[in-house]
């Protein structure tokens, strides 16, 4: 009866979960020894969940919307979203970016990873080819696969840079988009607006050449976690930018789900691609974003947020790896570093930390990138600090 | 630059957005009747959106849950959703339907509409054919094209219960699912226990003949939203069922989007299909459902709930139909009522119903069957009560 060519589930999918168990091995073996030994008796710095509490605006306004006697408000709302909370969205990148972003041209999601979701079912025909910049965020491969497109990957510059040459060599006439995340996952590296703005030329002399639309989709959710530096401006650096973001760790609010896509006014085909993005919104099974969530960010004065508590995070990361003796370029944002291992078999090598000095982190090749190893400092402090000597004796047994 | 081949928008979809503009242009004419003569002076029963608060319990949940001084209460969670959510849901449904549904093979979703793209992405491939029973929730049609899934539209026997000798019909060497709302969207009427029975013979039988897996995806909602009846149970009639459902309806929160998918512990295959549906909630971009909604349905002593307020909404409405003069099954369950049009011409039929009564109704072709409407009962009691003359005025006017 179960056929091979007839499954329980969908063929590609038997296979996505085959290629992903190695990942999950490597996890098991962490909760593993977090069982044996307790969870302050392991290292554990592989997830990247946002670990700093919302800011006290969030919670007072979440206390007031709850409080409050609206009637009808866990009601369905219209799929694009609140017009009070996309007003608000619009007041914040207007406020960072200075462009024109208005309402009718946000949607919001369900999560960055929602958005991107639509973003993508609203732009791709079939076989389009989606730019991913290595190292990535895999579930960018998941999400263009969704709808369709296929995955073209253009290593970035050994410092993280974009290699705008490169992605000039790598966009056919089937380039569709190219997905930015700056600071991302898993580098914690910030783009230059220099950088952002070649890329911008490269992507317009693309379209030009091909005679295609070419989006650059900015995956922006780590904007508010930058330290010593200015984000650079998506908006400035090409039209067509279509923007998705979330407030999962701005606000730390990721398990809630609270997201958002937009398009600048200025932009072509501004009210198009938000109606396509309604309409995939809806379609994908999202249908609004949560509308708790959207009540409450209406009710804050501003989405603006000052973050030093990843900062600080971040200085001591640092310190602990140099100290130890690790190869790695500073990140000036997120929650996360991305340095060499001393050998060019990574998987062996966080195998060995996991086993040996029981501290978790992900091998690079899970980012598109061997060689390289990832860890989140989105952990206690104390983790942090009394993480040094083994970060020390791992990179001491290679000597 | 914009050519016809590569427009704004994929190609697809800016065809499915053209297609379903004449029911925008209803509302939106309906939109315009109400800002001229204010939404008193018109009635509106066009919309699905449940209308009655959320009950006691589920409020002081949230007050409850708001109000912890839990620290990390907003963070991402296991994509598979909360364990004690998962838990609760499991008592719920085994209390329900005698089953024996195991938390591991519970996945919380965002909505019914996203856990049904999760089963549908987990479970076909491409050209797999997913039979539809018509009139329908139209959606179901984008979400099994969305994975790749073709749409088999088979008619429900005229009073809407499942005709299970067509169904026999329809099924092929590609079908690999049915989609079953019972009572649903649009018609409210309640299969029974013999004719799903029924079904999961033809269905067993497909499987059979053709050699492939045949899934029940049963889209349970409006399970709680029954009158003097008693609902079937779907694991009963047939194994390979899997359960998608929300609190959209019971507890009143649409717009919060918590759902979740279910197979029973006996089922074949179960850990292996709830592995695919984890899978599937985060690669579709869902990553988990809303964890603040899932906190609070584990503080609730109980899902089950009582539903008084929409029963003496049926009541009214079938009232003031049976009045007026309309042919038409009497609903067992849910909000909608899915009578006849008094000409073949539904479409036509419902814009002079907005056009010259203020009343707005939804053509029954826009659900796949023509020559009916639908409407919602989930409005306030007293438009139901207010709304004799209308609906008497619309169908004097064709005698």
């Amino acid at each position: 009866m179960t056929s091979p060519a007839k499954g329980a589930i969908s063929e590609k999918l038997a296979g996505q979960l085959e290629k992903g168990s190695w990942i999950r091995k490597l996890f098991d073996e962490g909760k593993r020894l977090i069982d044996i030994y307790g969870a302050d008796e392991v290292y554990d710095f592989s997830l990247g969940n946002p670990v700093v509490e919302p800011p006290e605006a969030f919670l007072k306004a979440l206390a007031d919307t709850v409080n409050s006697g609206e009637l009808g408000k866990h009601q369905y709302i219209p799929n694009q979203g609140l017009p009070s909370a996309r007003q608000k969205v619009a007041d914040y990148l207007n406020g960072r970016y200075g462009g024109s972003v208005k309402p009718e041209h946000i949607v919001m999601t369900v999560g960055a990873g929602g958005g991107l979701n639509v973003v993508l079912k609203s732009i791709l025909n079939p076989g389009d080819e989606v730019i991913l910049l290595t190292p990535y965020f895999v579930e960018y491969d998941y999400y263009a696969d969704n709808h369709g497109g296929v995955a073209v990957h253009v290593p970035l510059a050994d410092d993280f840079s974009v290699d705008t040459e490169r992605v000039a060599r790598a966009i056919t006439e089937r380039t569709r988009a190219i997905i930015i995340n700056t600071p991302g996952n898993p580098t914690g590296t910030l783009l230059t607006q220099d950088n952002l703005n070649e890329l911008g030329k490269v992507l317009a002399e693309g379209e030009k050449k091909h005679g295609g639309l070419i989006y650059m989709v900015y995956d922006d959710p780590y904007s508010q976690l930058v330290y010593d530096a200015v984000p650079p401006n998506p908006f400035a650096a090409y039209g067509r930018t279509i923007l998705v973001s979330s407030f999962s760790k701005d606000l730390g609010i990721a398990g809630e789900r609270l997201g958002y896509v937009a398009v600048d006014a200025s932009a072509d085909d501004a009210q198009l691609l938000a109606q396509a993005f309604v309409f995939s919104n809806r379609t994908l099974g999202f249908v609004n974003a949560p509308v708790m969530m959207q009540r409450v960010i209406t009710r804050m004065d501003t989405l603006a947020v000052e973050q030093q508590e990843y900062r600080k995070r971040r200085d001591l990361m640092v310190g602990v790896l140099q100290e130890a003796g690790y190869e790695f370029t500073v990140p000036q944002g997120g929650f996360f570093i991305f340095p060499k291992a001393p050998i060019a078999d990574d998987v062996e090598f966080c195998l060995k930390a996991v086993q040996e000095h029981r501290l978790l982190i992900v091998p690079g090749s899970g980012f598109g990138r061997g060689g390289h190893f990832r860890l989140s400092y989105s952990v206690p402090i104390k983790q942090i600090e009394r993480s040094g000597k083994v970060f020390k004796a791992l990179l001491d047994s290679y000597r």
